[in-house]
């Protein structure tokens, strides 16, 4: 075996092992039983090792400065093998114990702080873990030859760099201070949405999100809907496990929430086949996944086209009656605008604001510009500066979501980022194929599907998520695509 | 750390990789969609590599050599590790590997010539199963010190051997072969037994099997009651998985089937949990596995103490009505005896003749006085021998088992030596807690459960299974307890 050949083997060994730990992942999520946590995590724990060791093996090393691979795949593959390899291995095992000790610590303090929305009672472990995350990106930084900032980055986001986003993120957030107003004003000036009467049995409420689901292209054959606490897409390419919660009193999150997650699902299915079980054949990165789910959700299921479709199919299965089940209203409950505390419920026009907010305070704080004991005042300043508006507690501020407490530092960024480039995708792909919306009215995601398939999916990780973009709309990423979006849905 | 608390560590590791693999397992047969059935082929291999290699390290040789532990927990903890390591590592790497692709290729080419009767199909791959499973059993013998039969059945049956097997399984032969004879005349002289109407609706029977399960003191928060193909107990200790089928036609089997697999897992969740992911903390052996099912299902629950209990609950679960629902009748249809074909549908009394019957073919053929060719006729003339009948066909002869097919051989014996333990451990219980029938008669299985705690589930490995029999019930397995048990049962 060549060098190239023997790392491919090793890579899809490694990548089988992570497999398996995906599939614990969602059972630990959606069917364990509650006794068997602590079992459960003992196995976890031992497959990362298994798995971290696999990759930091000494042959690793001389295998990647040995193997030559033919392009454009094995090439791309190598590359990618390399940057598994560096985050991996630029860690020594006792940091990478201590954040791992730190993180699980600091995170079982945030679930007691956080409803009792005391931030002082997490603020030392969070301090701890902030010190042990600024240290691991700084030897990951040594290698990589970047600011450590962009070495925390990097692990979501392959090639993501501030320096790129801050010009994109300042632009949008001076775009949302006047926007968001207009965007609101726009929705008081018309007649307000109604919200259908329920109770909407569980029950029903999976099969629609079932038959939905079908009808974006998920293959039930290679994949699962479920129930969690936490929606999430997990499992494999080849068993694609989506989930959701729902509500009786609300259908309408769980439905949207179920397309969502179905958009994640897609681009795993549609990964390239070739190249199965190798870094080069997983999706690209972090914002590239999040436009994906944003690009089904946001641009085309909260659509009128798609409503259009959808409003009679809903009613149908709720034996719904009167005019809260129109798709025109319908309309208007999915493109709602509000200035909210909690970025999990935010709409499309104030979820960037939430991540810009965030995206900027773990930068001053992984730069050391900003202190852990400051984190609550800086949060609130803000939140007004963004959102106009003062969080009461620290419950609806700077501890409402798990990322920082949890180690996920550069995560962030990436939903926004995710965002943009689900609509300049969007944009180029009804630009090339202008029967794509007409096809969505009519439930038919086959044009769509066909366009991100060629473009995005079938592609894995053989470009660098700029190189992707580009190719696939003409241009880098753009935030004015994004902001003509939110021009021609909000204000006409 | 000492060479003992390496091994440890080492072996909690691999543990927790097993335990891994189980649930992956259990996920496979119950809830995986088909398409993913590749991936997981995948997953398990990568798996059952890493669990190879962690126990047939070259340093874990010179830990057991160099090893000692206190007695007597560690002294058997390291007389289990030193099993595991035999197994592992006297089989070459190539053999293991040529063993499991034959297995496989038999399997699927035995899929088909079931169905089909067409042995002839199936024979080649089988015979090449049995060439490899010889030189398999031939390498472990010689390490053990042991004829090659018994090196298999070590496995499955740590220190089982043949040549005690032998007189038992004679004796027990010998036996049936009036006794069967002597019950179907018992049972046709008295009133046949009514079949309840249906239909069972699946939903009942799943919340009727999980009402007795909490009955027999199962913790759902420590684990699962799940569908599949062929029922089975899964998962680990703290997360015991249980599975069934449902017929709408008839309860009788599932809710016996659920009682039967809630045996086993009571085994799993009352091993020692000081000792869990350590070989001594481990069940003992598959007959002693078998023989905790067997307690309770035909012990315990096919008695007429918790049919008594159970009719009226059963009875109102399905709104039944009539003389087919009382406690009388549902313990002659859980008692019936018929001569049939097939092993897995037969009954208490001649399931043993099926065992035995496969017990002596399987020893024939691993010492070479059995070939493939000649083992349809082989096959139907013990038939006649034992049970006195003759398939019409292979699909209900030679063909109907998976295991010979699937490399499982010197497995078929722990069935029947599990259930004449069991009547000797029931036998036990009963005499030294004489309260045990009666609470069993109020659905209260604590007494019984106490004793089998304390006499077999916390002891795990500890002992060897004769050294347990022996010492909870003041002798080495005895067939005469079994057969007072039919007796007593089936001819009164």
């Amino acid at each position: 075996m060549t060098p190239y050949q023997e790392l491919e083997t090793r890579f899809r060994r490694l990548a089988n092992l992570n497999d398996a730990r995906e599939i614990l992942h969602w059972d630990t999520a959606t069917i364990m039983p509650q006794g068997g946590a602590e079992a459960r995590a003992d196995q976890l724990a031992t497959l990362s090792v298994l798995a971290h060791e696999m990759l930091t093996a000494p042959e690793v090393k001389d295998l990647l400065d040995a193997a030559e691979g033919a392009a454009p795949w094995q090439d791309a593959n190598l590359r990618e093998m390399r940057r598994q390899w560096v985050h991996a291995a630029a860690v020594p095992a006792d940091l990478v114990e201590a954040l791992s000790k730190a993180c699980s610590t600091c995170e079982m303090v945030w679930r007691e702080a956080r409803p009792a929305s005391d931030f002082a009672m997490v603020r030392p472990a969070l301090a701890e873990v902030l010190r042990l995350v600024r240290e691991t990106g700084a030897a990951k930084a040594e290698i990589l030859g970047c600011p450590v900032y962009d070495a925390l980055l990097d692990e979501y986001e392959p090639d993501g760099r501030a320096a790129d986003i801050d010009p994109l993120f300042d632009d949008l957030a001076a775009f949302l201070t006047d926007f968001i107003d207009e965007a609101i004003a726009h929705q008081t000036a018309a007649a307000p949405a109604l919200d259908p009467e329920g109770p909407f049995p569980i029950a029903i409420q999976e099969q629609l999100g079932a038959r939905f689901m079908k009808v974006l292209g998920f293959d039930f054959h290679h994949g699962r809907l479920d129930t969690s606490l936490h929606p999430f897409c997990g499992g494999t390419p080849d068993d694609v496990r989506i989930t959701t919660r729902y509500d009786e009193s609300d259908f309408t999150q769980s439905l949207m929430g179920v397309l969502h997650e179905t958009g994640h699902a897609l681009y795993e299915r549609g990964l390239p086949r070739d190249w199965r079980h190798q870094p080069v054949g997983s999706a690209r990165g972090m914002s590239l996944h999040e436009s994906q789910s944003l690009l089904i959700e946001m641009q085309a299921c909260r659509s009128r086209a798609f409503l259009g479709y959808a409003a009679p199919i809903i009613r149908q299965a709720f034996g719904g009656e009167g005019p809260a089940w129109d798709a025109n209203n319908l309309y208007g409950l999915y493109t709602r605008v509000e200035r909210g505390y909690i970025r999990v419920d935010a709409d499309e026009v104030t979820y960037p604001a939430h991540v810009i907010h965030r995206y900027r305070l773990e930068k001053a704080m992984i730069a050391g510009d900003l202190q852990v004991d400051d984190l609550p005042a800086a949060w609130n300043d803000g939140m007004v500066e963004l959102l106009g508006i003062t969080p009461p507690d620290d419950r609806r501020g700077c501890l409402q979501d798990i990322h920082w407490y949890d180690g996920a530092w550069g995560y962030f960024p990436t939903y926004t980022l995710g965002a943009m480039t689900a609509a300049q995708l969007y944009d180029a792909a009804t630009r090339a194929d202008p029967g794509i919306v007409a096809a969505i009215g009519l439930g038919d995601f086959g044009p769509l599907l066909a366009w991100l398939g060629e473009h995005v999916h079938a592609r894995g990780s053989l470009l660098t998520t700029r190189e992707l973009i580009t190719e696939a709309t003409g241009r880098p990423l753009d935030p004015a695509v994004f902001k003509t979006h939110l021009k021609t849905r909000y204000l006409s």
